[in-house]
């Protein structure tokens, strides 16, 4: 079975020295003070917790899967114990509002905690991660008496939460669903319909299930524009908190998917259920997507958390496994062959998933602080701007940290071999649980197309704009580095070439309406690898300019980042030109094949 | 269940069109002449066992798998009554040698067949196939009398074969393995040892299993230069070639993997087992090697296969599904919303898909082209300039077209979103099966060290000279063709860029002993891209220069052809260069890490 050991190193190094999590956050209003070595006892406690308590049943938990047994789910053997060690620790309270009973951490410390989570156990992750994301709408846009009665038994986990979207008719087309809503006196609604894809629609993990459903109320508009939001729990829940009984709400069955077998993956039938309204009528959608930001940043962090697990077994399997020699000869003569790692394309496949781990994470963080401060910031203009980045980024992370993740994983399964290919090592598993992150929440052609069109055709470049101004100024304030001049010439030129790809977009798609979604793609592929460039020049900074004397991280530790950060330079940023390439010649043979010659 | 219906025209238009297989083998000095028409029901007849015997067992194999029990292994239910239907239909011996009882077809026909196979039903592929590549392997090295006893039985699917390579301890490293082989006074030899990893090393399907074995002699040369190749059969074989007892051969256990679940991989141990020595002592290795361009073309085939049938799933069901609107405004106002083939990102995608699985298909029969020539060719220097391009082309097609297909599998797989992660489509599958392609018959890695040590930098580039050659003339040959000149034009770039990269390499080899392995995969991708494109480059003027009148193939079909064509320059072909500029950057960025440092 792999090992999992949460990368605390990497992640102190990215959390104090590149973003300096407490000077940062002490700029910001937080409910309260959090100290460096606070901030380390809470990813020091989080990881003990992935490591012992989720990782051990996370191959069982996939051999097992979850049971449909007489119209309830049984998640895998150990899940519902652990699952209440986890909710009696306060992990599932970790973000939410103290007013509450959340702790009211932020979202930096948030990004960690969760890749851990997806990285030794995505199945078991989903609970609660979904959980956090049904609180979170609920916070924003619910009434007070609803938040007092549901939000504190959704922190501590006794009951869980779900999202309630896809219809089997309608996936990414949210506009045609059908299921619906009917006001009744007493400020309640009848809901009625069937949802699909359901993530923890129905376990025994928890006393009661909370629905968050999107449906459509009588004579509402046609398309998004009329659908709202309810919450609908499993069980009754009576004015004072109470569990009562049944409340139309019923599972169908569940899917036999290709991973993430430990998590209850539900068809949802709601049978004139009663549910109270979210937010305002016909604004679902809005009240849905306030939380997305946050939830597709989390599957981010399932692709990069998968991908650090499988580099973890890769990376010891090299050191350990011996077969071949070195092309330079033996190094080590006494036994009949030397560890793979002497490899060079074995070092290209261990250097490329490191460089994309490293750097998806400290994407993930840097989309974090722009969370932290659109939500804790005491300047309106900062808090706005900190908006744009959080709207540009979003896509990206989640579409481009899982497209890598899962090539990461595919790369870890290779340096075994057919060791990679069997279940015994876990690779393989990794391998199939990433895959649905690249699916969920929005598939990653809908980020593409979120981020093309939304996030830059309609607001005319303004978003991308604030991100060259970050880079232009975190190049200027580091000009003086002699040693990082070649790095900070490549992300200089990706940047001026990404301003003006995005303008010949914005230009073209004014004549051509195919030109957003022929070019969307490409672009957040772009977009990625120019940003994780970025990651690496900050991450180089800070490895050159840190604390050489008394440094607790190390001299060595420093330069292998270094050399990573060049290797990444190397070989994986030139890639950029050729997807603008590809871009420049247009939508035409895309659009050009009738649909009778596919 | 997703229904694969074999793509008899693309085939049949690359067949003949394409390649003038008729005109070519007449050149050949065949064992029979084959007709078109002939080549067309061969075709005809061997897509109708795969859609309507194999592919309905695809999907109940893979979930149901292999059991090992008290020592035997069973194929999924269905296997054994549709290998009988199978081997009965001569189709075990189609490229055999009709001395004994072979039907002595080119290996043009054989890929097309076997890609076929591996679309309707990787697992069950792998058991005829596997014993073809043991009964060629044989009849190019055994003895008079081993053939004579074992290749009918052989051709006949009433035995079955395997290739014995891997042990525990030894993967990709031959040279260091541990199996035994002791001479007797009778000639044969005793054999003991492990080895894992052994397709259909055990199962139900034929009266006796004989495995093809690499071990060492005693006082054998250290390495792989000490490697014997031997027959074992499961069953003794009397010399009138009737089955008699057991033969100190078992099977210890079952691998539970990924993919290919119906096919049986094992581990068989060998207890003074009875075997044959197959050519020299010694010479085991290149015994092994002479049939290796077959079975590693195979593997491409699987490839190309899994990706077609993902392709037709994901073409389907962006046909069917509606979801969305075109950008351009609604297709279909009379229903709620579009099919999502209107999508530039849906198309994207398919075309994708499209242009790698026709391009990996043309190349797979230029491949086989030349192993017919090398075969059958009546001229010396022919036969020599094909076995020099053969040499070549086997690494690439083995791990381009695989690579390729992979990812066209989970391009298909992305199209149906979440319903591509659920079983039930077969998309999730579909990726399963075609991962270990990319893994077994040498991974990857090792086909890229074997296309720039080996078949490069070893021989002076000569290999890639002839297919410049060859490229070359055949852009002189259409230079007329004004509107495929931007293709044309790519092309000779693509060579040229090529040649160029192949001599900085080998230049900078002579000082870097690391240089080789450090270009190697990205070598392999630039070689795999340019090579698609040159393939396009024939079907499209094929496409252009075909009979408009009265053509079978249709002036839309070609026109499709076309697109396609455009497509794959525009978006795909741009990407070598960034290959090459990552190469450029040498080893050193790959070396600097120290192990510790990982």
């Amino acid at each position: 079975m792999p090992h999992y050991a949460a990368p605390i190193r990497d992640m102190r190094f990215l959390l104090h020295e590149v973003f300096g999590a407490e000077d940062f956050l002490a700029s910001l209003e937080m409910p309260e003070e959090l100290s460096a070595e606070l901030m380390d006892a809470i990813v020091e406690e989080a990881a003990r917790i992935c490591e012992d308590l989720l990782a051990p049943l996370n191959q069982p938990g996939d051999q097992q899967g979850c049971r449909f047994d007489d119209g309830k789910v049984l998640a895998p053997e150990g899940f519902r114990q652990a699952y209440r060690t986890f909710t009696d620790g306060g992990w599932g309270a970790l973000t939410g509002d103290p007013a509450y009973g959340g702790q009211g951490m932020p979202k930096m410390l948030a990004v960690l905690f969760e890749e851990m989570l997806f990285a030794s156990n995505s199945s078991f992750a989903l609970y609660p991660i979904l959980t956090s994301g049904a609180a979170m709408a609920l916070g924003l846009h619910g009434s007070d008496e609803l938040k007092k009665r549901f939000l504190p038994k959704l922190y501590s986990g006794r009951w869980s939460g779900t999202m309630c979207l896809t219809e089997a008719h309608a996936g990414t087309d949210l506009g045609i669903m059908k299921t619906r809503a009917v006001a009744r006196d007493d400020q309640s609604y009848s809901l009625t319909g069937s949802k699909i894809f359901i993530t923890g629609g129905d376990h025994d993990l928890s006393d009661n299930i909370i629905h968050f459903v999107l449906a459509r109320l009588p004579d509402s508009p046609p398309g998004a524009r009329g659908i709202s939001l309810f919450l609908v729990p499993r069980l009754q829940v009576d004015e004072a908190g109470e569990v009562q009984g049944e409340n139309g709400v019923s599972c169908g069955s569940i899917e036999h998917k290709m991973g993430i077998r430990g998590s209850a993956t539900c068809v949802i039938n709601f049978d004139n259920a009663t549910g109270y309204l979210i937010g305002e009528e016909h604004q679902g959608l809005a009240c849905m997507f306030t939380m997305m930001n946050y939830e597709r940043l989390s599957m981010g962090l399932q692709g990069i958390g998968l991908a650090d697990l499988s580099y973890q077994v890769a990376r010891d399997y090299a050191l350990e496994r011996i077969q071949g020699r070195s092309p330079a000869g033996p190094e080590n003569p006494d036994q009949i062959a030397d560890a793979i790692i002497v490899h060079p394309d074995v070092r290209r496949m261990l250097l490329t998933m490191r460089a994309n781990i490293l750097a998806g994470r400290a994407l993930a963080l840097f989309a974090a602080t722009r969370l932290d401060i659109a939500k804790f910031g005491r300047d309106d203009d900062a808090r706005q701007e900190a908006q744009q980045l959080v709207e540009l980024l979003t896509p990206i992370v989640k579409a481009y940290c899982t497209d890598r993740g899962f090539e990461d994983c595919v790369t870890g399964q290779q340096v075994l071999g057919g060791h990679g290919y069997i279940q015994e090592w876990g690779q393989e598993q990794a391998v199939r649980d990433a895959r649905i992150a690249q699916i969920y929440e929005g598939t990653n052609g809908i980020q593409a197309l979120d981020l093309m069109g939304r996030k830059t055709v309609r607001c005319d470049g303004a978003h991308f704009r604030v991100l060259a101004a970050e880079v232009s100024s975190f190049l200027e304030r580091h000009r003086s580095i002699a040693t990082l001049q070649p790095q900070f010439s490549a992300i200089q030129q990706a940047c001026d070439d990404l301003a003006a790809l995005t303008d010949r977009i914005i230009e073209k798609s004014r004549h051509d309406p195919a030109e957003v979604g022929a070019a969307s793609y490409g672009y957040l592929e772009a977009m990625g690898i120019f940003l994780y460039g970025f990651m690496w020049g900050r991450i180089m900074v800070t490895a050159v300019t840190g604390p050489q004397q008394a440094d607790s991280f190390g001299g060595e530790y420093r330069d292998g980042l270094l050399q990573v950060g060049r290797f990444y330079f190397a070989r994986i940023m030139p890639r950029y030109r050729s997807v603008i390439e590809a871009i420049d010649s247009g939508a035409d043979c895309l659009m050009a094949l009738k649909p009778g010659q596919f």
